[in-house]
């Protein structure tokens, strides 16, 4: 593997260009499958096939015993299954903490695979010396977060390290969950004609930290927009099943990021319209002041859909009228020109091509 | 919550009494739901019966919609869902690594479900300057563990944070399985008069990391007993699937600890004959130089069964015919006496009671 350096970077956990290139080099080589080679937000799994294929492979193993035979899960079955780590700092910011983050955050990865999210696992990896009332805080905060969702928290880790070997409070959820039959979302999927709808503002999660460090004060105060997405999906797929064609959540690196890795998977063109993207004026003053652009700013609780023309406005009704997408907007659409390439037409009528965030904006956003 | 403390301390991740406390006072009450509470090492989940009650909250909530209708897997579907953390120091160590450890105990603690391994995530913590040449070591150690398990890493995350803020590498793996229809395993399913069959030698995990970190060398060199020990599960269950009523692999806290912990929640007691304990001669060596005692050292190869009787022989027979249970040995039995407590009968006939482990032995062993 050549990367350029031969050590981690920082920009390597950006969700940017060397985190792609990380995942390429690294991740897919050695664990070789094609569920992972999707690189969806969520693996879907055939339940039923993998049974199947489970069956085979351990029968030559000796592994089979009589009563697996019993068991065939309906071939329509799917299973989403899906995980992140959480390192974001500080551990506790305006519009949620670390727990309620990695609650949403799974859900999220979940619900952008069309699955209906069940059940969680939480692993936490804490500093020695941590207050347990900070603990306690999150864990309260994650259970309020799960309850209402509707989704349980079924299995979970505790290890504690030296003091100065972590930083507090790190956390990692894995989500299962059903996909519905006929639901088939990919990053893959979206086609030349498609309309680009984004379920509300950007950069504020992203903002919120930042300022959070900095020590910024704005003054309409910054709230990152962390929040569970699976309703907001459901909402949307209520309207037309069909008609969407992949969902994303954009996460680190941002809308920009989102936007380039679904040209790249689909194969197709990207055009948006600068001026229908709604900013918040805080954060959009908390960009200039920082000289960040809003677009490589993450979020944690927004979404992009990509729906097919003549479904885009009854989509987009229904998303505005869910609490969190109430600011949606129609900010683009798909090309068979230009391939892989993301178009920004700004304000002015100026056409610019906007890359894959290169490089790490700020470190540990989420 | 009140653990007559306010930080968390090491012991707090020991896997003994103060890892209890936690996860009671403050994990379940919390994430209050009977799945979780039965801390088993794999959460059971009925997906048939999971999507019913999903199906009832969502409905409220405006969440389903018609496609999911259609999805109807099996009732005796029953999907195993587990996860763990992993900061184990050093990251490579005679026996195995981070990664192969990440994943075989993930394996473990679906298989001491009787779940049949599919697949698993992989989340990375990676502090800012680890070598890419350590981290594509691990990947591949993985990948290889993985592939001879039969088992997929189907999903996955990487967070880099800055130097100074992890140790190196953290990886939490978790994984799904399916359990087959009539397998009920349980830590609550101990009945008197089982036999309690021990797979092999315990406190070679343990004691090969002691032995790094403290530099000791030994004639007879230490290595991990890190393996997947699904396949040794599946031969046992093909002997006498209900018969078998409870696995668990004794990982930190040790032996002693995880028949506390099966003693406390089926209500019996427990009987053990000291000089049936296989352990190694290094082992024994680096446990009397250090002072510790190798029933409360990890393990993370091998496995605690409780069997009914008269299946007890034939299950210790198939558990010797495989590679990883070639040491196996009945090392006691179940009792209606004593509820709750463990007794130790040592060799020269003297009976104490084994309690669990108190404060922490050895921080980062996993």
């Amino acid at each position: 593997m050549t990367t350029g350096n031969d050590k981690i970077l920082l920009a390597h956990g950006s969700g940017g260009q060397l985190s792609h290139e990380l995942v390429e080099r690294l991740f897919l080589r050695y664990f070789d499958n094609p569920i992972l080679a999707h690189l969806d937000d969520s693996a879907v799994l055939e339940v039923g096939g993998g049974m199947q294929e489970a069956r085979g492979k351990k029968q030559e193993a000796g592994f089979l015993h009589p009563a697996s035979r019993i068991l065939h899960p309906a071939p329509d079955a799917r299973l989403a299954f899906t995980t992140d780590s959480y390192v974001v700092s500080p551990i506790f910011f305006p519009g949620g903490d670390i727990g309620k983050l990695a609650v949403c955050g799974t859900i999220n990865d979940l619900a952008m695979s069309g699955a209906t999210p069940l059940y969680l696992s939480a692993g936490f990896i804490i500093e020695e010396g941590l207050e347990l009332a900070a603990l306690e805080r999150v864990v309260a905060s994650m259970a309020a977060t799960a309850q209402a969702a509707g989704v349980q928290i079924v299995a979970g880790d505790t290890k504690v390290v030296d003091r100065g070997k972590a930083d507090r409070l790190f956390i990692n959820t894995a989500g299962v969950g059903v996909v519905p039959a006929g639901v088939e979302l990919g990053g893959d999927r979206a086609q030349p004609g498609d309309a680009i709808i984004l379920s509300g503002t950007i950069g504020d999660h992203g903002m919120t930290i930042m300022s959070q460090r900095e020590g910024l004060r704005f003054d309409s105060p910054l709230a990152s927009d962390c929040a569970p997405l699976h309703g907001l999906v459901a909402a949307v797929m209520e309207v037309t099943p069909q008609a969407v064609h992949c969902l994303r959540d954009p996460t680190r690196g941002g809308l920009a990021t989102t936007l380039n890795e679904v040209a790249d998977k689909s194969r197709v063109g990207i055009e948006i319209e600068e001026d229908t993207i709604p900013v918040r004026d805080a954060v959009r003053a908390a960009c200039e002041l920082l000289g960040l652009d809003p677009l490589y700013v993450a979020n944690e609780g927004k979404l992009v859909a990509f729906v097919a023309p003549e479904a885009a406005d009854a989509v987009l009704t229904r998303m505005q009228a869910h609490e969190y997408g109430r600011e949606a907007a129609i900010i683009g659409r798909v090309t068979a020109e230009h391939a892989g390439r993301v178009v920004l037409r700004t304000a002015l009528g100026a056409r610019r091509i906007l890359d894959m965030l290169v490089g790490e904006q700020l470190p540990r956003i989420c």
